[in-house]
């Protein structure tokens, strides 16, 4: 039994991932007779591949305490996924070599789908050649697509952020439509499912107020109603705000976005690259009906926003890290540590687990009964779903009026093992495969 | 001598003119022996014009104080410029007939350069003809450009947003660099100056922190030192963050901006709508470097995040309400409270005032100094200049995760006059001036 182990970060970050790397490290060092060393791979399963492995030890308890309150991902992330076994057999070696090396028994994964698939099929491929591995994923994404669990820490954070932002635009543009500008659009992340798109729609609790339009990506987009229905906003309200999701797409089941149709614009996950939709729903709109506009790509803004963090989303951040230690020394192996809801009001929710193989490479879109029947909006039921995950401020302290944010010192250990040579451009095999999420 | 007064709110509007708005009503409020009433024109000097005014006292006290917390203008604005006197005298006949028709003795006008200059003109016309008008102009301009004043009501808190958004967002990118996205954009607003690209350089409190390069209206784009710089700077940090003013122009005057050249494409005072020239950068860098690239553009988020506002800013939004009254009721005429810099570090600052014809339409760019040599980021004795400015947090309360942001009733008073007809429309001859600034 070895009594090391590895934690790592994947995919796009957010403004909680760190909360649950601070979970991580705490009940780590809470836990030494059980867990002797704890190091973190830079940049995500790179850094296992790599042999790029951070000491956490050189990092004193106030900065890692100070991870709770810091966006985006100290310790670098990736976006890598691993082949299939039958494709590259040396990655999964490597990885347990890397393993045997250091005397990993725990690897803590923190991330989205793909993440939770890599996680997976580590501990298979350990499983089949006897390489005694717990293999925990932590769950983080702002897209809110992982299966089983009620949320995804990530996302209530940048659902706060986007709801604000909406409801203080649109008290902007109410003061400038008279003789100005009559519409605002919002592009916000999402690629296959609506749910930041729908967060936005918390700040409309009267149908007068912002956002009076959102666009999901779980339904076609229809000029003629979408134009019909900015009219008649502006008719009753004298101005129009919208929310559309990035991922967008139009009744031949193509993205709206203008530029994102080369081959060349691809992620590391071998997704398009997206972002411009809100320029073409803006040139739609001022050529069909006339109205001028504005619009806002609020992109990295979004996600990193640890200034306006959910502190429900904290919480849960920072409980998963916690659990998924907690988890690893009960010797559960291949399971993701989750979300459930007791109960919605007075909210109340508690953390279980799950075996990897229900959630692996399954995405969570919106449920039909979500989003209203002209599906422009969302229901009283979503409301009640979301209204909880934002609840509750945990400002960072500032200084000089700017937040506080930690930067580790992130030292790496001296390599013991050959280099091995991998493709990591983003355009490599690992990346061409037809995934299914985006973070 | 009348007793009563107006109040309107004019240009884009920020995250703290309602801040001023408080101070004023609430110093109205003290003043009753002083003032009958206050009167809030319903979109700037257009509610004059065609008498629409609201009722502050219909307002409560609690309302009223919420001002102070919630941004945008709270009684409309508009973009809107009075004709020269030799063009539309009809205009100032009408002002000054509603002045009269409500025994207006006080006109409080809250804006930048261009209501600078509609006070100005009011309160000569108001003197030619014999009417008896105290005109004061309250300065609000995100964009810092006004003359004479320190520093402007409204640039304290999009400096403060700008600079935590770059911070926030730098942190994500390089997250992600190592494999992924290599440069990030931020596009920010600023028509001819750069203090708001400029205060983002805040961030970057040492050269390896972004922003790495801060791309200024004062400075003609030259793509080929551009795209060195972001090289070097990929180079020696892995990474690149990029600020850039909408207002950027090419080494023929030209804006950068890709969809701004049509005639159709103009605000209200006549400027070229901007947005749109952080994609252009993007594309540039990607096929001529080869990066992957993010890019966001603020927009309307940025003069409205009332939720990361400065307290200095705050403070000084309300204080020049304040003295606008107190101006008003000493008898002054034709003037602007400023905010006189008395120390830099300890910060410390008093309220001035100064007559109209030394601020009105003109505009103020970034000294050279400020600059850097090579173009490309802020100067130590800009850093000092900005600093104070964003210093400090008040934020506003939270009801239900969001921002609590009051709506006040804003109840109209029954005309007494003719309909006033006026063409309101955006490309009216009141906009088609050369004007000189963009709020």
């Amino acid at each position: 039994m070895y009594h090391n182990a590895i934690y790592a970060q994947s995919g796009g970050v957010s403004a909680v991932i760190n909360a649950s790397a601070c979970g991580v490290i705490e009940t780590y060092r809470h836990n030494k007779s059980s867990i002797n060393k704890l190091y973190a791979a830079s940049n995500g399963i790179l850094g296992v591949l790599q042999e790029e492995l951070i000491d956490t030890d050189c990092e004193t308890e106030s900065d890692i305490r100070a991870l709770y309150s810091t966006p985006s991902g100290a310790f670098g992330s990736c976006r890598f996924k691993l082949s299939s076994l039958k494709h590259n057999i040396r990655e999964y070696q490597r990885i347990l070599e890397v393993f045997a090396a250091y005397q990993i028994g725990y690897f803590f994964y923190n991330g989205g789908n793909d993440s939770a698939d890599t996680c997976l099929k580590i501990s298979q491929i350990a499983h089949e050649m006897g390489y005694p591995i717990k293999a925990i994923h932590i769950p983080k994404t702002i897209d809110n697509d992982l299966a089983v669990t009620d949320n995804c820490p990530g996302f209530g954070s940048v659902a706060k952020y986007v709801a604000t932002s909406v409801m203080e635009a649109g008290l902007d543009l109410w003061a400038m439509h008279s003789n100005s500008t009559k519409v605002f659009i919002l592009e916000v992340m999402g690629r296959n499912t609506g749910w930041i798109a729908a967060a936005t729609g918390l700040a409309a609790t009267d149908p007068s107020l912002p956002p009076h339009i959102i666009l999901f990506p779980e339904r076609l987009f229809n000029p003629q109603l979408f134009l019909i229905q900015v009219k008649n906003v502006v008719n009753n309200y004298g101005y129009c705000v919208i929310t559309v999701a990035e991922g967008l797409k139009d009744q031949t089941y193509n993205y709206l976005n203008q530029n994102a149709q080369s081959i060349n614009n691809r992620d590391g996950f071998g997704h398009q690259k997206l972002g411009g939709v809100a320029p073409y729903l803006a040139e739609l709109i001022k050529n069909q009906l006339g109205f001028k506009y504005h619009y806002a790509i609020a992109d990295y803004l979004q996600r990193s926003a640890r200034h306006l963090a959910s502190k429900v989303d904290l919480e849960q951040a920072y409980g998963v890290g916690v659990a998924a230690v907690k988890l690893a020394l009960a010797g559960k192996n291949a399971v993701m540590p989750y979300i459930k809801r007791i109960a919605t009001c007075p909210y109340r929710w508690e953390i279980k687990d799950i075996a990897l193989t229900e959630v692996a490479n399954i995405e969570k879109t919106m449920p039909d009964e979500f989003i209203s029947v002209n599906g422009f909006h969302i229901t009283e039921q979503c409301r009640e779903y979301i209204q909880p995950l934002i609840m509750g401020e945990d400002y960072p302290s500032f200084i000089q009026g700017l937040p506080f944010y930690v930067r580790l010192k992130n030292i790496k250990l001296a390599k013991k093992l050959p280099v091995f040579d991998i493709n990591i451009s983003p355009l490599s095999d690992h990346c061409s495969k037809n995934d299914t999420t985006t973070t």
